[in-house]
């Protein structure tokens, strides 16, 4: 019993993706084929329309191709923001949530997913560079404030402090996010690192 | 700051499929997004390609489109297997895992994703009917076995009494895999029902 041609390939082509392997690439290409021809067309052009998605070149988020003649993203080419603000998160889905909280008014640098190692990888390094030249070029040599928003977690705290040392000469301010009780969480079930960082900044 | 078209088309599309929800949808878009436009085409060309998989009409497994006029699969079409030995699956995964054992050499029908009540749904109770039709016209009324591949579960009994009861009358024999300590395992940690089972069927 062989396989058809379009299911391997199929199959080889989506258990690359993140937290899709080869089991759940065979169970989706069955149930695909199960929903019909109709909506396996909507689907695989829905897939194909995120060619139209362009990376913004200056802070790495996505951009609606042609949208913008210097490669510029909705928030980069807003001149509404402070430039001179900037913000390094991990990923595109962090700088989303953020922007949720409609309390930030700079801009962004995404630098990538972060090392497990807590290092900084080749085009990590290249990000901070090239963002380097964008402060030299457009913010005369330094940035009002840069702030580190990766998590508070023990690989997040250990990348901070390797971008903080290579960012120093370029910012007047390099911050963190703010640590302490979660709202909505409770006293008896925060762990101790976060009811210290409660205590420490108690305001 | 608005989401480009294309992303929410895409999130909005793939956030329906099993055990992909919205939030996986939208890491999946700028994960995809990231890989650049040459994979996006490979994949979303992948993903079409499988508009060219039929379900076999007689057992509705997947096979190639128009590689047979009667829209049968090559299990179905293979000749060297017995027509009149047809066991029951839940799903294609399940019947490539049989098929991988070399040891059935009779013909299949899938019966489709089993009900959390153990009931049988409509959808089933057409094909049960379409297997009924078959075995009437193909096999003078009677098949020489039926085999129930369903899993040894709670539903997976309830569904198989029921199946049992619907095609008595249409097989000399009604039969379901056998039960007993999986190859491998350990008698020290067997629940009682396995190894009842195997104290029950010693040979």
């Amino acid at each position: 019993m062989k396989t058809p041609r379009a299911i391997e390939q199929f199959i080889e082509a989506f258990s690359k993706l993140p937290s899709i392997g080869p089991r759940q690439a065979t169970r989706l290409a069955f149930y695909l084929i199960n929903l019909g021809k109709a909506e396996i067309k909507h689907l695989s052009s829905a897939l194909g329309s995120l060619q139209n998605v362009d990376v913004c070149k200056q802070c790495f988020f996505i951009s609606e191709s042609k949208s913008n003649s210097k490669g510029l993203c909705d928030i980069c080419s807003d001149l509404g923001r402070k430039p001179g603000t900037i913000m390094i998160v991990e990923k595109e889905t962090d700088l989303l949530s953020v922007e949720k909280t409609s309390k930030f008014n700079g801009r962004y640098m995404i630098i990538g997913d972060l090392n497990r190692n807590g290092s900084v990888d080749a085009s990590q390094r290249l990000r901070i560079s090239a963002l380097k030249k964008q402060i030299q070029d457009d913010l005369s040599g330094s940035a009002s404030e840069i702030i580190i928003g990766l998590n508070p977690t023990t690989i997040g705290d250990l990348t901070a402090s390797i971008i903080k040392q290579e960012l120093s000469s370029h910012s007047k301010k390099i911050t963190r996010l703010g640590r302490g009780l979660p709202t909505g969480g409770e006293i008896e079930f925060a762990d101790e690192e976060t009811l210290g960082s409660a205590l420490d900044r108690r305001n």
